[in-house]
């Protein structure tokens, strides 16, 4: 059992900094994503466009940001489940809850955050036969540590961002990459279509057009894909299959947590603290709904900083809390690090 | 007669942010600010030091903040009221505002956003007799124009950074500095301190400590200043005087606007947009109080956003605003720039 002060399930933006404000008020915080990766919508839909409307950065990458962040959270050592989704949710007799993974992780908390933005992302899955039955034995929807692709075979289907840039990258770890998509036409940053066209000249990508796997074979683990390229058949022997098709968010099992919802968000108190309607449970960020919602990156961090208030009120009942500037007290990090600025001296000139 | 959309009053990173927030919905802002320069607390209280709590940021200092937010909104093109202080509110028949400064300067606007922290900022003034006499005769509190001072003599009276960092920029401006203080002891940055030294021991800044200036003499300017330095009394010549001890926030004239007013505060609905009871009037930042309320930057920089989009129904009654992403969208400057993503591109490789 994972223990913490705020379970935060969603890694976006909102999720990450929430670490933050909850570490200046020494509360421990632990975040479930369905992704392998922190960052959310930024780093799965548009790591490597700019962002115009981040308060004091005239432009920053989308990626970027997430770094930015990632960086300064860091000293409050948030933990992490990452690739599994948050599916259930039991609150117990103290008010404490505890939320359980599909992959059966148990985190118990006294309060819980969610930052879920328009829901887990799931994989959109080609409408192949038995698909799920190799959803184990080599079918991948994510690829969490490209090292698992070392010296093996990998055929990538999709014609957007990720099938480009995956095939780019995996071209220099696996032993073959075979880049299968149904058009001759890629849609994506320039540099990743020249950059495929560049390494397929050198002969270290397979391309594969107009195509379709049609069919997987093997028992214990993937042996070839069943191929129809330009109305004919045939089989590509492969170790690995990566169809990316893309992500769609679904707000998903979250739905059933007795909540309620509204235009598929849940609605809060924004006139307080950003609290659902069961108490203990907020929603910040894009999943929440309230009159007026925007769902912008920077309303995010304006509402978990409140939350992260109403949960050290939770968590301490009658205590006064009072507000430092982190200019004027510094950070404390949980790792023992100290951030402050440099102090006035008081000092003679003679 | 200046004409806007939104007057901002108060230039601190809540009113700045509040320009680039209206400038993609279109709208103009003007800002008024007593102070001579932007930045609000950040450039007058902590240029110098860091911030840790601005997501995306690390740490960044108060003065680079300010930087990059004016660099971020100046594509829309604000207009700037410095070193005035707005007194006078008046509600035309048509639901508009003229706003008045202590100079006289007026402004007509759709919409005010009070983002004036906590107050205008007042310089602190030594107890002098007739000092009030002298301020356009050669006192002066704060320094706007630093040229003003170019082969003039100065005396500066203070113990802290201000005084220490003004003496040290004006010793190669004006043609004699003079720096008053009741102490041997200052109290500053380090480095500041260490500077004012190395210029005395150069015989650049003359230093007068324990000292205090009692008196000032002169007709049509300054002439001299009536000295006690332990206990003895001395005359000093000089063309100016700037004592800077200081400044302290005042809500001033707008406390009488007809707002509700709570612990030095104006009541806003924080439930929908930040709207006072004055219909038109919006308080954002550091002036506002709701249950609830934080006095942290980065919620002005949302309370700014919700503002902008309430004007935005009261300018265009009816119409219904669909929200663009900057990164999808791109920004369109009010001085004809454009700011956008690297579009996708669709191309065939082969
Ligand atoms: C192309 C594009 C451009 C954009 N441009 C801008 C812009 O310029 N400015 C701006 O402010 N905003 C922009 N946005 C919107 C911005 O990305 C979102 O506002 C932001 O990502 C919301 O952050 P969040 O942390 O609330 O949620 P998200 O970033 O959506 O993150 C939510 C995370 O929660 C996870 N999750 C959800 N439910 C579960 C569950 N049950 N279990 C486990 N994990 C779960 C999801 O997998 C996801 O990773 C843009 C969005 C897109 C798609
Ligand atoms: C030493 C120190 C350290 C801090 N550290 C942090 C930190 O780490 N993190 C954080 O989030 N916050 C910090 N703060 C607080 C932060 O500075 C404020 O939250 C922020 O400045 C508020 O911004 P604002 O734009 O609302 O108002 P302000 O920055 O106060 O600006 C208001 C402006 O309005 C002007 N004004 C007011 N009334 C009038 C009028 N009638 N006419 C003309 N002009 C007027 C004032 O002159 C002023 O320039 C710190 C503050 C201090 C003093």
């Amino acid at each position: 059992m994972i223990e913490t002060d705020i379970l935060i399930i969603g890694a976006g933006p909102t999720g990450l900094f929430a670490v933050f404000e909850a570490g200046l008020l020494k509360l421990k915080c632990h975040i479930i994503d369905a992704l392998p990766q922190p960052g959310g919508q930024l780093t799965e839909l548009y790591p490597k466009k700019p962002i115009f409307d981040i308060p004091g950065f005239p432009e920053v990458l989308a990626g970027d940001l997430v770094t930015n962040l990632m960086e300064q959270i860091k000293q409050f050592q948030p933990g992490f489940t990452l690739g599994e989704r948050a599916d259930t949710i039991e609150k117990l007799e103290d008010g404490t809850f505890i939320v359980t993974t599909d992959k059966g992780t148990k985190h118990h908390a006294n309060s819980i955050a969610i930052a879920g933005g328009l829901g887990s992302f799931e994989p959109r899955k080609p409408l192949i036969q038995d698909i799920e039955f190799y959803e184990d034995k080599g079918v991948k929807y994510f690829i969490k540590n490209p090292e698992e692709f070392r010296n093996k075979r990998v055929v990538i289907a999709g014609g957007g961002d990720s099938a480009l840039d995956w095939s780019v990258f995996l071209s220099d770890v696996a032993s073959e990459v075979t880049l299968i998509h149904r058009r001759n036409e890629f849609r994506g940053a320039l540099d990743s279509v020249d950059k495929v066209q560049e390494l397929k000249n050198e002969g270290r990508i397979k391309l594969v057009t107009p195509a379709e796997v049609i069919g997987i074979n093997g028992s214990e683990h993937i042996e070839s894909l069943d191929i129809e390229e330009n109305g004919a058949h045939r089989k590509i022997e492969t170790d690995y299959f990566i169809p990316l098709f893309g992500l769609s968010p679904k707000l998903g099992p979250i739905a059933n947590w007795g909540l309620e919802i509204e235009k598929n968000a849940i609605k809060v108190d924004n006139a307080l603290d950003y609290q659902t309607n069961i108490p203990g449970i907020y929603a910040i960020g894009d999943v929440n709904i309230y009159p007026g919602k925007l769902k912008l990156i920077l309303c995010g961090f304006h509402e978990a900083t409140l939350m992260c208030q109403s949960v050290y009120q939770r968590m301490n009942p009658g205590k006064k809390y009072v507000m430092k500037y982190t200019t004027v007290a510094g950070v404390d990090g949980f790792d023992g690090t100290r951030k402050e600025a440099e102090k006035a001296v008081v000092k003679a000139i003679d």
